[in-house]
């Protein structure tokens, strides 16, 4: 395809979704609007995308692709409102780095350099935020970025929960042209290792659930993990890390974007034990529920094996697996062959069973 | 001064800066944290930059200047939390734009794209988010923005107020070089229009002074006053815009980074009389409190008059005025020639006399 049937692929899109127009239905925000699912997805149509609506927002990527004098860059952003503040494997202040390095990484981009933007409430200690502060600074080494610009505000106690922090990160594009719509039936895809272990750990560290698994955020920084994939498997068609409403979500966008169907097996959905009792208990199927160090790959299908042998390469993709693949029909679905050999739809994630997992 | 010796002045300030360092004397995070006065510089330095410290980070602009790909760029971020949501002139959303905007202008930067980042509360109305929406999508498009990016969030009732929003922003320097560390004796200090309508009208808003006055926020976006003044004013050596903490924290950051003399006249100085009368009964001096489309200009003394030209030839600049000078002596204060022939000491702001202005 070249860049201009590309462009005109896109303004036809625009149009296409000027003539459906998604509509809140709520009168007020609620929960589940933060989810990730299906009420995020209606909030960003029906108010953030209808009125930015720009070619460089509509592809609706995690990060958005830029040319700047001659250079092409990643930008994204995301804010962190996670509960509690320190888990098990981290806190909000390297899942704040990660999170946005992750973005930018899977975006086909090299991460070079956050914001870090802090909301603060009135009587948080000092302490706990030098911890978080020093969280940071160790992330931003592990994924080499530099954090050159930042902002404080305070707000009233009672206004906040400890700390909020949102960062931007801005990197150099090293293969552009992924994305979720250029996904095509035949494609092949992998999970980079087990799913769900960030939020059910975030659930337990509540102490919301009476049982205890020796459990941790898989909070990680994945941009060698991708540039390692990127560098030998030239047939990757888009990444995605797999955060919140997790990777039934993602799967979902895939199929709408690109108008597929995307067909996994439970058997080969990597999951610990630990994830599948708690999601159990929870009522909560573990493919919605959020990793952060996790990625979700579809690559051309003749090349899955080496995408595979990318993957697990490197530590953080050591128990990578083929998880499925791409079809043309159902356009637009995603279907789980079960454990006992049924099929059923995966739809996105509805309500907000885990609220600030991230 | 050559770029290597510019390098080596960064490099010896951060010596200097990890011998001196700041300490955060409160065991907790006060409201005047995040006053952007003294207790916000302390906490930034002893906090952010002793973690963070780069080069990039280091000069404490509003904006980083960063080159990727051989694209000189700026990059900025602000949340914003101010209260009420809506007031007379504007909102939460066209501040957000508008003071990102301006902190990439003020940097020397054209301002091309930007990322937003919701923090929303749990039952706010969807209708307010719509307009603020609204505010944003046109504020973009008078200041020639694209907003490409952006993340929702959602906490619990009780855990925000309301909304609120992070920008960051990325444009491409037009003018490399600016900062308050490159002001030199003899420059001259400008102001592009009269002080503090953005503060006091908050303040009004919010109902906590029985006056009724005639009066607006200032937001605007500056980019094109600004490009205006560089393109006739080689002279021109930094410029900031004078949000939190006002005008005279800003001459203090010139005059400890600079190691120079700031003085000014109060006679010179542009307040309106509702600002005057308001700012008494709060009992704060005009020269702390707040604009959002104001701007402070330190230019080479020998071209003031025609800095002042290029400002008043804009709308945004039309009572733009020469409200002092720098000096030698003493280095790192700012000094006011006061309207009864007296002089004194403008300290940097202490206490938060003016919470969540923006």
């Amino acid at each position: 395809m070249t860049t201009t049937e590309r462009e005109q692929q896109v303004l036809d899109r625009i149009e296409r979704a000027r003539r459906r127009r998604a509509k809140v239905r709520e009168e007020r925000i609620t929960l589940s609007h933060g989810s990730g699912g299906k009420a995020t997805h209606t909030l960003i149509e029906a108010v953030f995308l209808d009125a930015f609506r720009n070619p460089l927002l509509e592809p609706m990527e995690d990060a958005a692709a830029l040319t700047i004098g001659g250079a092409k860059l990643s930008l994204t952003t995301d804010s962190y409102v996670v509960s509690p503040l320190f888990f098990p494997g981290g806190d909000i202040g390297d899942l704040a780095v990660n999170g946005t390095v992750n973005d930018l990484a899977v975006s086909g981009a090299r991460p070079l350099y956050l914001t870090a933007g802090f909301i603060l409430e009135e009587g948080f200690p000092v302490e706990d935020l030098l911890k978080i502060v020093e969280s940071m600074r160790s992330a931003a080494l592990a994924a080499d970025v530099q954090i050159v610009t930042g902002d404080t505000k305070v707000v009233q106690r009672g206004k906040a929960d400890g700390v909020y922090i949102n960062t931007a990160g801005v990197g150099v594009s090293i293969r552009s042209g992924l994305g979720v719509a250029t996904v095509k039936p035949g494609d092949a895809v992998l999970v980079s290792g087990p799913i769900g272990d960030h939020g059910v750990t975030i659930m337990l560290a509540r102490g919301e659930l009476d049982i205890d698994a020796d459990l941790e955020s898989d909070t990680a920084p994945v941009h060698e993990l991708v540039a390692g994939l990127l560098a030998s498997v030239p047939g990757v068609r888009a990444m995605r890390d797999a955060t919140r409403g997790g990777v039934a979500t993602i799967l979902n966008e895939v199929a709408r974007s690109a108008e597929v169907a995307v067909v996994i097996d439970e058997n080969a959905i990597p999951v610990r034990e630990e994830v599948r009792g708690a999601s159990e208990l929870l009522g909560i199927d573990p493919l919605y529920v959020a990793c952060e160090g996790r990625i979700v790959v579809i690559v051309d299908g003749a090349q899955a094996s080496d995408a595979l042998a990318a993957l697990r390469s490197h530590p953080l993709g050591a128990d990578a697996a083929v998880i499925g693949r791409v079809a043309d029909d159902p356009p637009g679905l995603v279907l789980l062959n079960t454990a006992f050999g049924g099929t059923r739809i995966v739809d996105m994630l509805v309500g907000d069973p885990l609220p600030r997992i991230c």
